[in-house]
């Protein structure tokens, strides 16, 4: 060893996450304070429009992208013990694929332009794109599909806490079952997230529903002669949270909206979504109601699956998307103090609106925005700390082969190693060490490497010992 | 046991990849063939065109997605390996972000479209989005940055074979670092991914050059006069492959074109290019040539990561984008059939051209379509197929609560679980163990629930025990 090592390495510092986001927002510069913007024309610039990140989209830093990772890592586990396969499709889709059927907020939202003389859009969700896909090979797929996602979605909306223009859902959907197992295999994959990241114990309660009871309830009464004015009329209702009691009444009761119920026909209606008891539901239910047998059935299983402590029936989770058409689900933080954290529920008809056959489906989607925003909450973000194997620092350029060599052997070996590039002081070396979270420091000077060997130190320890430098046809 | 089992199960069929695609193109719908088209209103249906992927894009099916997976953790194991750390940047980005440097091919090539009164773009590359986040925390980052991402591009350009309209790139860049230690580090990366897919005994060469070289030579000569020429002249020359000597020269030699040298000029510039042979190229270059000395420095240093006899100069790479300063490489598959597999190369002055300080930097691209093609035409493509821990059948309704159980418990142990969700036949639940690539089967029959246990088969072996089910209050 030519030179004597001074620097002693302390427990690694958490290099931390943004404070209040799980990702870094566009909307603002964090690390350029406002008063520094001024100095220098350089820092101008950063505020410059066309040099920022488009407004309602994000950028993920190092830090940020550990933690987004970590938590696609736990997506993608869920759904591998799930036995679900994963798919993909291209974010940009023909834009009729989302606008055929109309009337939702969903279409005021897209991303869509033209170009080339088509009409394209960024896809708003994924559920169209699974569909046009099961559509295109229906007759080859082996049902029921387990297919599982995760895709960036797209959407021109108003930014509040949780709601971003761009958001990464993890979608889970089962193709070809009819039966509620599929909703059972659904949510428990929801719950088995949720215990993973550390919300297993009650601060998510999932809150179910069935559109078909309520369709059910509703062509007996105030839709019955008018079945048709169902759909718009879940658009409308699914707002409920969102504007209120008040304004969902005033736009059912619109004489010139979709629905067009009169004053008390449209209070009936939400009445009805304020039931939060299943006997009571059970009890206003037409008699011998499928969509009741379908919840109980539900609900008996999910006994099974060892989650129905933290599902509870909630009359006004209707989805605001048009495609539902039985069961529906949404997840919520228990103080209700965020948006939904995941949703979703069965669409048996969506494949029929795109002119195949008729083929059930249920799925979820669950979003990376509002998950973080409970996580942080809750104190429950990990510390996703920069963590690798080995620094290998060479002292001057004549030791470099022999450490590139090194590199390559520990590497090969499936070690994460830093090779230092710089010449640098040593006391530089090992706060770089310590910044990257090495375990482990080779170091090369000319006796060492005149040796044969490297000085290996510990960084944990502290301990030091000479290892053999490997020679250069080891490599080959 | 309530039934007897008859069916064995053989070896788990390969079920294989698309035989002429890493993914499924648009452009046809394979798996319907065109008779069966005209048979009914949903097949007629398929070939409607909102109804398909957008031409130039890709749906990856279970089958594609293992493949892509496979792929895409190859490239993060090797950043890993080599301590780069992940980032993302949104897929949209304010049009000016690209167009900034006017002249480039990608321009024409933009997905780009005007939202509420923005000019937007889908990013056509990684680098200037890259860029755009270092100059954002500029003063906060601690050099030198190893940052890699895996992200999907779009190019609105003529489709052949390895080009279609989106891709995905693995990018790794280094951010801080003067020496060519960091080329030599990039180039060591891209052979550590080569070798872990089969391709590291010399399927792939790297090509490499130095536009400082070129531009050190030129500025000496035909550019003496007008050295703001170079970087539309290397615009011209990259595409030299593609559209051959002659063409080129008439670019260079064009009076209303952006360089307008004289045919003499565009001959001896051509002659410049098509030197591959190192010595004569120091030759050829003036007196004490950084740019040579540098090149060298960067073989010796190949030389000590074992990877340079799989390394050549050749002087007619320059790449196609305007911001590269220094040394530029490609990787090309020996036979020479295929497009470049990868590039990438150094760009100082990229910060300083969106107005930041300068900053060293130097990357590559590596895209997933390219790579795709070598390994298929190489036999090297992997057998992806799908492969499960365990299936569970109940045989009736009444053991499905049972069922849910022993999936939830397995599932917390890490297995990767199919629950079947419908009433089937024994010997259908054996086929969809095989296709499901099922290692052990658990079957419970009233018989087994009655005792507390499941009846498990080895697929494999064809043994069978019975194994306790867990109780419910076990999963609490």
């Amino acid at each position: 060893m030519s030179k004597t090592i001074r620097t002693r390495l302390t427990a690694r510092p958490k290099l931390g996450l943004d404070s209040n986001a799980f990702a870094t927002p566009s909307k603002a510069c964090p690390s350029v304070s406002p008063g520094k913007r001024r100095e220098s024309g350089y820092s101008r610039l950063v505020t410059s429009k066309d040099l920022q990140a488009v407004r309602g989209t994000r950028d993920f830093y190092p830090d940020d992208m550990r933690l987004r990772s970590w938590l696609f890592a736990h997506f993608r586990e869920v759904a591998r013990c799930f036995a679900f396969e994963e798919v993909d499709a291209p974010i940009v889709e023909h834009e009729e694929l989302f606008t055929r059927k109309a009337g939702e907020e969903i279409v005021d939202q897209l991303y869509h332009f033209e170009l080339h003389e088509r009409r394209l859009a960024l896809r708003p969700e994924m559920t169209p794109s699974i569909a046009r896909m099961v559509l295109a090979r229906h007759k080859q797929l082996k049902y029921p599909l387990r297919w599982f996602a995760v895709t960036q979605n797209w959407r021109y909306e108003r930014m509040t806490r949780g709601r971003k223009r761009e958001h990464f859902q993890w979608n889970m959907d089962i193709w070809g079952e009819e039966s509620v197992n599929a909703e059972a295999e659904l949510i428990a994959a929801i719950f088995s997230l949720l215990q993973r990241v550390g919300l297993g114990d009650g601060q998510v309660k999932i809150r179910v529903n069935s559109r078909a009871l309520l369709e059910e309830t509703l062509l007996e009464g105030v839709l019955k002669q008018r079945p048709d004015a169902f759909a718009p009329l879940c658009v409308i209702i699914d707002k409920l949270d969102k504007i209120g009691k008040e304004a969902v009444i005033d736009q059912l009761s619109d004489p010139n909206g979709d629905v067009g119920l009169s004053q008390a026909e449209a209070e009936e209606t939400v009445s009805l979504l304020e039931i939060k008891d299943f006997e009571e539901a059970a009890a206003r239910a037409p008699q011998d109601s499928a969509a009741i047998a379908q919840l109980r059935q539900l609900f008996d299983l999910l006994q099974g699956y060892g989650v129905m402590e933290h599902v509870v029936f909630d009359a006004s989770i209707v989805r605001g998307l048009a495609y539902y058409t039985g069961i529906v689900f949404e997840g919520f933080d228990a103080r209700g103090s965020l948006r939904a954290i995941c949703g979703g529920g069965r669409y048996n008809r969506l494949l029929e609106t795109l002119g195949g056959p008729a083929t059930p489906a249920v799925g979820f989607g669950f979003g990376d925005v509002v998950i973080a925003e409970l996580l942080q909450d809750e104190g429950l973000l990990p510390d996703c700390v920069r963590c690798i194997d080995a620094m290998i620092f060479p002292f001057e350029e004549e030791q470099r082969p022999a450490a590139a060599r090194l590199a390559t052997q520990l590497r090969a070996q499936g070690k994460s190693v830093e090779l230092v590039m710089a010449k640098k002081k040593l006391r530089r070396v090992f706060s770089d060490a310590e910044t990257s979270g090495a375990q482990e420091l080779y170091l090369l000077g000319s006796d060492e490497v005149g040796r044969g060997v490297a000085r290996l130190r510990n960084l944990q320890s502290g301990e030091e010992c000479d290892v053999p430098l490997p020679d250069s046809l080891s490599l080959d």
